[in-house]
C-alpha cells in the first residue's frame, strides 16, 4: 500500500485550480515519481460556489482556512491565498504545528522574509516557494542545488510578464504605452490595477527573494531601487533599437567589491543577449556563479499552469522530505558569513541611454557637455535626430559608467538649463561584459 | 564539531582538477550551505606527475582507483575517468559496497544505463549525473524534482558546444566548414579526432540519458537517428538565414501518439526562437511539460569549470543524503508504466528543406514536382537560386510536414533523375509551433 501524504489547499482562485487540476491529471506519474500518494484533503477558500473549471468533492472544501491548517489529515500546507496578513498567520500556525508550507507568495516572503524563515527553522518545517519567483521556471532549486557549488555574482531576471509582453508589443508594433496597456488589460494580460506590475513592485518582490536566497543575507524592500516601465516612450524603444539594444524591465542583482546591488528599472540590453531574445509574457532568470559561469533559466512567469508547476514539485519535494524524515534537508534560507553590505544608490556604476530635448541652435550641446565632464561622466557616443518637436530636438547619447549620484547630480543642472526643453529621459545600460 | 564527508575523485584530468580546484575555493561555503564538510580523501590517476594548476596534499595521490573505492574513509566515489570499461567496473564496485557515485559519463550511461541503473537501485545508493548533459546546466534536477509534476512532451536541445561553435563561425564569418574546425582544433574548441563530436555520437549519447530521464523508458543507442555536421556547406547556412533560419545540431526527443522519438541532425531553427540564439560553445536545452508549458535551460555545455559545478552540486547532493540516511531520495532511473514506445525512423513526421541541384534549363522541376507530389510531400516554398555550378544551379525548397520515409523514397528517386547533377541536401526543420 503506497503512503499517502494529505494536502491542505488554502485558496482555490486561480493557481489554487491548476494544483488541483495538475494534480488530478498528474498524480498517477507524480506516484510513480515518488512512491507517494498525494492527496488533497482540505481545500479553504472564501467563495465555494464559482466554477474553476475542476471538479473536487465537495466534502472537501471549507470556508476556515484555520481548520485546515490544524486538520490532522493535513500533512503539508499550500497557501495560495496570496497577500501578507492573512497568508503569513496560517503559515506560522502550519510552523508552529510543525507541518511545512509550500507557497507562491512573493509578496510575503519580500515583506516578511525574515519572519517567515525564522519560524519555519524553529519548528524545524520545510517552506518552498518555487512558484514565488519566474512561475516554472526552476530558478529558486537551481540555486539551492544545482548550483550550490558556486559563489552566485550576478543575477538579471525579467521577472514579470505583464510589464515583458507591453515592451514587446510596444517595439513590435510601434505602438504607445497607454494603448498597448489598455489592449493588455482587456486580452488579461494586465490587471485593471497595474501598477503592482508596471510600477516594478512585483519584480521587486522576486528580486528581494533572489538576493536572499543567492546572497545568504536578509534584504528588505528599502533595499532595492525601483523604476517601473510606466508611461514609457515608444520613441526611445525606437532609438534604442537602432542602436542595437531592447529595452527591458529588468531586476539587477549583483555583488561587486564586497557590495550587493538590487535594483529594478528598465534597462538597455543588447540585441544579440539571450536576455532581448524573451518576448511576450515570458520570464528569464540569468544567474552567474564563479564557477559554472553564466547560465539562463527561461520559460513562462506566471498564471495558472506555470505557477501550479511549480507548486506541485514543491509540493512532491516536502512529501519526500516527509516521508523520509528529513524535513529542511536543505534550509529555506542560509545566512552565510561574509554577505556583502548593500550599496548605497548613488555609489552604483552604469553606463546610460539619455535622450535630451535640446534647443535646435548652434552650440546648444556646450552646457551639457560640460556638466557631464564635470561629474566626471563621459560620452561614448551621441547621435542627434532629425525629429523636431517645436523649437526642441531630441539628442541621444550612450555614456561610458560612470557613479549614479553623478548621473543624477549632472541631470539635476542639466534639466534646469535654458535651452533644455524636458526632462532628461534615462535608462541604464547593461553591456552584460 | 561539523560532520564531515569523504570524497574519492577516479580521474585528475580537466574536469578533476576543476572539481579539486572548485571545492578548495568555495569549500566553506558549502559548509554554510550544507552543513556538511566535503573532504578530499583520495585522488586516483595513472599520472601523478602532471601540474594540474591545482595544489593537493601528495598523500591523497594513488595510481589505484579500485582502492580508492573500496578506501573506508571514502564515502562518495568521484567516476571522471571516461570511457565505459574500466569506469564501469568502478561504478560497480562502488555500488556493491553501497557507495554513491557521482559522474559526467554520458557515453557510459547511453551504453550502460541500464546496468549501471540497476546497480545503483539493487544497492540502494545514490547514482547522480547532472554533469553528463549539458555542461553547468542544472537540467537534470530540472527534470527530477522542479518539473516532477509535469509529463515531459517533448525535449528539444543543443547539446554539443563544439558543433555549435563550428556551426556559429561558420554563419557568422562565412567561412567553409574544414577551415573552422581546423582553427576550432587550433583553438582547443575541437578535439584532434572530432568524430565524437561532428557526427553526433556525443550529442546522442545525451539524447538518451534525458530521453531515459524524462520519459521514464530505457532507451539504446540504435534508437537514436543520428546525422552529425561533419561538411555541412556554408551555402546551406546562408540560404536558411535568407529563409529566417539558423542551423542547429539538434537533440530532439519528442512523444507523439504514444510514440518516442529520438533524433539528432542538423535542424533549421527559426531565428526568432530562443535556442536560434544560443551561439558559440553554449548549450541550450528546451523542454516542454504538460503543465508548465515551454521552459529553457541555457549555460556552458563542457569544459572544466561547468562540468565542476554539476559535479560539486551532486556531491552535496549525495552528502546530504548520505547525511540524512535517504540515499536515493530520487531514484536514477523510474520506469513508468505507460512509457511511449520508440518510433520507427520512416514513421518521424517533419519538414524539410533541400536544395536541389538541377539543370538549368526550362521544365526541370516538373520531374521533381511530381515525385515529391507521388509520394504526399507538398512543397510551401521554393527559391531558385542565381547561383550557377556548371550547368546546374540549386534549387531550394521548403516542404510541408511529410513521413521521413516518404522522404527517403522520394530522395532515392530524385536524385538518380538525368536532370539532377548531385545529391540532394536536406535538412529538417522544426518550427516549435
Amino acid at each position: 500500500m503506497m503512503k499517502e501524504v494529505g494536502l491542505g489547499i488554502l485558496g482555490f482562485g486561480t493557481v489554487g485550480a491548476g494544483v488541483v487540476e495538475g494534480l488530478q491529471r498528474n498524480g498517477d506519474l507524480l506516484a510513480e515519481r515518488t512512491g507517494l500518494r498525494l492527496t488533497i484533503r482540505k481545500i479553504a477558500d472564501l467563495d465555494l460556489d464559482r466554477d474553476r473549471g475542476v471538479e473536487v468533492d465537495p466534502s472537501v472544501l471549507t470556508k476556515d482556512a484555520a481548520a485546515v491548517v490544524a486538520d490532522p489529515s493535513v500533512d503539508i500546507v499550500v497557501e495560495l491565498i496570496g497577500g501578507t496578513n492573512v497568508a503569513r498567520e496560517l503559515m506560522l500556525q502550519a510552523f508552529a504545528a510543525g507541518k511545512p508550507v509550500v507557497t507562491a507568495n512573493k509578496a510575503l516572503l519580500a515583506e516578511h522574509g525574515d519572519d517567515v524563515y525564522a519560524a519555519a527553522e524553529k519548528n524545524g518545517a520545510d517552506l518552498l516557494f518555487e512558484a514565488s519567483v519566474g512561475g516554472g521556471i526552476p530558478i529558486i532549486r537551481a540555486l539551492r542545488e544545482g548550483l550550490s557549488g558556486n559563489r552566485i555574482t550576478q543575477i538579471c531576471g525579467i521577472l514579470n510578464g505583464t510589464c515583458n509582453y507591453i515592451l514587446t508589443r510596444m517595439e513590435h508594433e510601434q505602438l504607445p504605452f497607454d494603448q498597448v496597456l489598455a489592449e493588455a488589460q482587456q486580452a488579461g494580460y494586465a490587471e485593471a490595477e497595474p501598477a503592482l506590475d508596471i510600477d516594478g513592485l512585483d519584480t521587486a518582490h522576486k528580486a528581494v527573494v533572489l538576493a536572499a536566497q543567492a546572497f545568504g543575507r536578509s534584504v528588505r524592500m528599502d533595499d532595492v531601487q525601483v523604476e517601473g516601465i510606466r508611461g514609457i516612450d515608444a520613441l526611445d524603444i525606437a532609438y534604442a533599437a537602432e542602436l542595437g539594444y531592447r529595452i527591458k524591465l529588468l531586476a539587477v542583482i549583483k555583488e561587486e567589491d564586497g557590495e550587493l546591488e538590487v535594483r529594478v528599472s528598465p534597462v538597455l540590453v543588447p540585441r544579440t543577449h539571450m536576455l532581448a531574445s524573451v518576448g511576450g509574457v515570458f520570464n528569464a532568470v540569468q544567474v552567474t556563479g564563479d564557477v559554472v559561469g553564466e547560465t539562463l533559466y527561461y520559460g513562462r512567469g506566471a498564471g495558472r499552469e506555470p505557477t501550479a508547476s511549480a507548486v506541485i514539485g514543491d509540493i512532491a519535494d516536502a512529501a519526500r522530505n516527509l516521508a523520509g524524515r528529513t524535513p529542511r534537508r536543505i534550509p529555506s534560507f542560509v545566512t552565510l558569513k561574509d554577505a556583502p553590505a548593500i550599496r548605497a544608490a548613488d555609489a552604483m556604476r552604469t553606463r546610460y541611454y539619455l535622450r535630451l530635448s535640446l534647443k535646435d541652435a548652434p552650440g546648444m550641446f556646450g552646457h551639457v557637455a560640460q556638466i557631464l565632464g564635470r561629474h566626471g561622466i563621459s560620452i561614448a557616443s551621441v547621435v542627434q535626430k532629425e525629429v523636431r518637436s517645436g523649437e526642441y530636438v531630441p539628442v541621444v547619447m550612450l555614456t561610458h559608467q560612470a557613479h549614479e549620484g553623478a548621473f543624477r547630480a549632472a541631470l539635476d543642472e542639466i534639466d534646469v538649463l535654458e535651452e533644455v526643453g524636458a526632462a532628461t529621459v534615462r535608462f541604464r545600460i547593461e553591456d552584460f561584459e
